[in-house]
């Protein structure tokens, strides 16, 4: 019953193979492979549209060059004050861009909101004292488990663009959010007005693998030299992108995701009917932030289930996370755990 | 004939099978798992001494996090001239550092003397105007295929300490050298004063995956911050640590490095026999740089051999590099096309 | 009639000839000079205690270098939303740094509150992902035009030492703040806590001159490195030094924050007689926010007054600043004209 | 006799009193003054160019901010390997440009020679592994007091330009070697090819201001941001600008240059004469480089001359530099001196 978080769970059993299947012969490095030209053939074809792709292992490296490559030193990138970039990256953007600035912007259920933004733009623009807004970054699904419509993306793009802003989408979730909605990448993305798109995998089951994604490849054209000056060119590059290709495969990314959002779904319908049980946001990907009872938390905890108090030792607010590979007796057992201790 | 490089080939069955045994159920994510512990102790063991691990993915992150741990911003690292954190990371040490300076100190066979680090040394110490050596780096195997012994690292480290500087070993090629030496892990890095050592395994049968290793744990303090904010720590950590740990399981990474360069042995010792070919370096580790006519360049290019030519598009020295999977087939193949080629 | 800044002001007299006198016979530069070593000994007795001092020309990258000392890349330091260093600043904070984040904590008339801090600490500290908070710092007078009191400096300071962080204080209008407590040099920072000290001159009567000072000198041991490779180091130090020299020689600093607090409080007592005026904080030093009738605000700036429109071009909320040779005849000239057009 | 470095001296009176006429009334500040507009104006017509000008405090400043300007991150500088920028300035390019690389090319006198550059370039550019040749920097005077002519600037942009690096030049000592060749400033920098100009005054007569001055305003875009952010925006920037006013003006910075140089003509005239000296270079600006007899070095110390030895405490090569104000009295008496100590 781990649902401490979607990092806990390992490898999809085909992106394992398909690393087996990689490992055949000797192939170009750095990039230079015919898998990594197949990878990005097939992310233009998932996304219909031009794009210029840049596998790397992690997240905060995604997100940080994909910052890095659309903010100057002096800029500043708007984003959710509870943004991974912003609270859990320790400073990697500030790194990767030179020292530009994370301007928090407060929104519900972890969303930022197109009225908020535009009360802080073009905020000082041209003022040389000020840091000048450069991006807006927004996260798919948000670190409140809550997904963004295409309208709402939409609406931000278009005054971001407005202002000269670039906008970036931090998508470590991007599959969950995807199959809640059923829409295409393309709405999600580019033809929302999604600049760069940082497109997760690790997550969603692959070993460490994301792929930065330019719907507008002139962006893209300082990215391969940030890559390789940050030590995120991968020599034996096959291999990450040999990840990602089996990952959006016959709709691996995608099976993954249904997977991980249905257990959350299930979970959620199961805690909410106890008493003393409230949801936090809305249940829109694969977690969930949900007051507990203290009984039942330390119950749960002592029945052998893993996951996070959120707000600190104290808290009875908890975080449920849910991957592509939990089991459904887990959810059954940790909801009739609960279901036991509520009517204890 | 695939000898354009190791970074071409593909990984160790053994650490592919590796990879598969860690991915069994969940485990704490961020290295907080039993196989990254366990990889702590058996380097610990293998090398005699306390140490603190940082596993990471490329031997361009592990060199440049490893430098930053022990150079300011205003420091100085000495290097030779064709170094690979000077010539083929694209500024990664300094960026790392802060802005750091590498300062290049010629020397034969890419090896350092430290003859030469001496008249440098304490250099401008103390002087605000000049940038501070801080650290010295040793690549072992050097980029020219040659191996330091311990006594020559032994008396450059004793430069460097008494002068307050730290010596970071580049160790990409680490088990080559100590192959080639039939020396301990101790005799080659902390008994001759090396602090901490980066230690490679991609080139070696890895997927990717090096680990920074400190010597002195107390320098290590801040690293786990430096690589977390350089988006080098990996959420799921047990697949790099399982690289790592059956790259040192029953000798594996020894039975790699030994095979590599028998097979530069071979190579060598065919080529030298043969009229108008000469060795630039001796021929201590897996790479080979040997000028020769340039018919027999491109009669082997020809023939479907893969290698590079080493100054330019003009040169006649190349470079070959061997690998832990390099076919005897390929060597004999590519001596007797040569053999042919000479006697044309 | 300029309210517009104090940095529309020029030198103050005394200052002038100290430059002419410093300007005798060939000196040491960069600092070794009779004037820059009678400072650090000015400054001793000052503050009545050990200082290390660092002269330079501007307050910003007086606050970067402090910053940068006491903060590591990883780093937070937690400021006022308004604080100079958070925005006005371009981001150099971030720059000196390498890449620390500066978190804003809300809080009345421009002034943390150590109750606000007390939440957000220890914070995470010690968790890889997170920004570790590394400083406090304090405007003072902040940006509100308000001032700390000892009591509240230490309350917060206590705070800080409690979680090993440091305290600097931006001290641009430090000599505001002291003539209005009445306070000494020493009750407003070390004694009440302060690590590191903008002491500034610039809005005070210098041409460009302010001191870091440390208070203990262990922690400025990077800081000349770090101001040497920032560009400010002065060759001609002794030019920086004779500015600082004339500012605390004979109570001039004092007499002209005296002075200029003085036009600020008679500005405050005449407006607030006026109907529709309201000052939005307490007038403690030289700064004035007030909220006045537009009709008031076009007539003034009609009758020739400068000062800026506070929250845009369409805010009725002023700032009105004033220097340490503000003319007793533009206040009252501005305060007739106020006065007619209320009521006109 | 202080012979130790052209810093040692102070403000030529011109230039003080331009600041004294300069503290007149109330101005905008940061640069929105009129003394800073007419100073641009002043420097298109001395140009003969469209210019964009940033004053700053110091050479280092100017220096650093220029190269970042035209330097990427993963970018190279090439320059002499006793360049300023290189030795003295304790890694502030790499520090402004966000870590990149000053490449040393070693060349005779000080100066960088086209033949050898030409063997460099285009070098690896858009290889992503290797440092990317961004900018050459010439030193005008070099630091061996030698000068480029305008042929070979020119030679050496060309070739520049041919691969696409810009050209700058660092002018810290841009006076002496103008009146040397009695060339105009436009033969001297755009006509030849130079891109942008640390146009230096600190040196010659200033308390302490040089301008970055951009030939192609275009490329001078985000210089205000790069210098706001780095703490080099003087608020009361009239000061500055008024020191490089009065600088210009009248020929002053011509007058100036041409006493310092005729000053180290006559110690390289009268010391040439005695026996056992030799001068290391061309004696073409305001620093000579000059082995001397032990004793005779000696001797001048104990008369009281002030100097430096050259190359470490052993070394029998000193640099003597004069400068705007050096006394014709001190002059006569350290050659009387040398010429005593030579018959001794």
């Amino acid at each position: 019953m781990n649902f401490a978080s979607d990092n806990t769970a390992g490898i999809s059993p085909e992106i394992l193979a398909a690393l087996a299947a990689a490992n055949d012969g000797a192939v170009g490095s750095y990039g230079a492979d015919p898998i990594t030209a197949r990878l990005e053939a097939k992310l233009a074809d998932l996304f219909e549209h031009e794009v210029a792709v840049f596998p790397v292992a992690t997240g905060t490296a995604a997100n940080a060059l994909a910052l890095a490559a659309v903010t100057p030193p002096w800029g500043a990138v708007l984003c959710h004050p509870q943004a991974h970039i912003a609270c859990d990256e320790a400073n990697a953007p500030e790194f990767y861009t030179g020292g530009a600035k994370l301007v928090p912007v407060a929104g519900a259920d972890g969303k930022l909101a197109a009225a908020d933004l535009a009360g802080l733009l073009p905020g000082d623009l041209g003022n040389v004292h000020h840091a000048q807004p450069a991006a807006i970054s927004l996260t798919q699904a948000t670190e409140c488990g809550t997904v963004y419509r295409p309208a709402e993306i939409a609406e931000i793009a278009t005054l971001a663009h407005r202002h000269g802003l670039a906008v970036h989408m931090d998508g470590a979730r991007f599959a969950n959010a995807l199959v809640h909605l059923d829409a295409s990448p393309a709405e999600l993305t580019w033809r929302a007005g999604v600049d760069v798109l940082s497109f997760g995998a690790t997550k969603n089951g692959a070993l460490g693998a994301e792929a930065i994604v330019f719907f507008d490849p002139a962006r893209a054209r300082e990215l391969p030299f940030r890559r390789k000056r940050a030590g995120h060119l991968f020599s034996k590059m096959r291999f990450l992108s040999a990840q990602l290709d089996a990952y959006v495969t016959d709709g691996l990314w995608l099976r993954n995701a249904r997977h991980a959002n249905a257990a959350a779904a299930r979970l959620a319908e199961g805690l909410t009917a106890l008493p003393g049980v409230r949801l936090r946001h809305p249940v829109e990907a694969n977690e969930l932030f949900v007051e507990l009872p203290e009984a039942m938390i330390a119950g749960l905890f002592e029945a052998g289930a893993q996951f996070h108090r959120w707000e600190g030792a104290a808290s009875t607010c908890v975080r449920l996370v849910t991957a592509w590979n939990t089991a459904d007796a887990d959810v059954a057992v940790f909801l009739a755990t609960a279901s036991r201790l509520a009517s204890a």
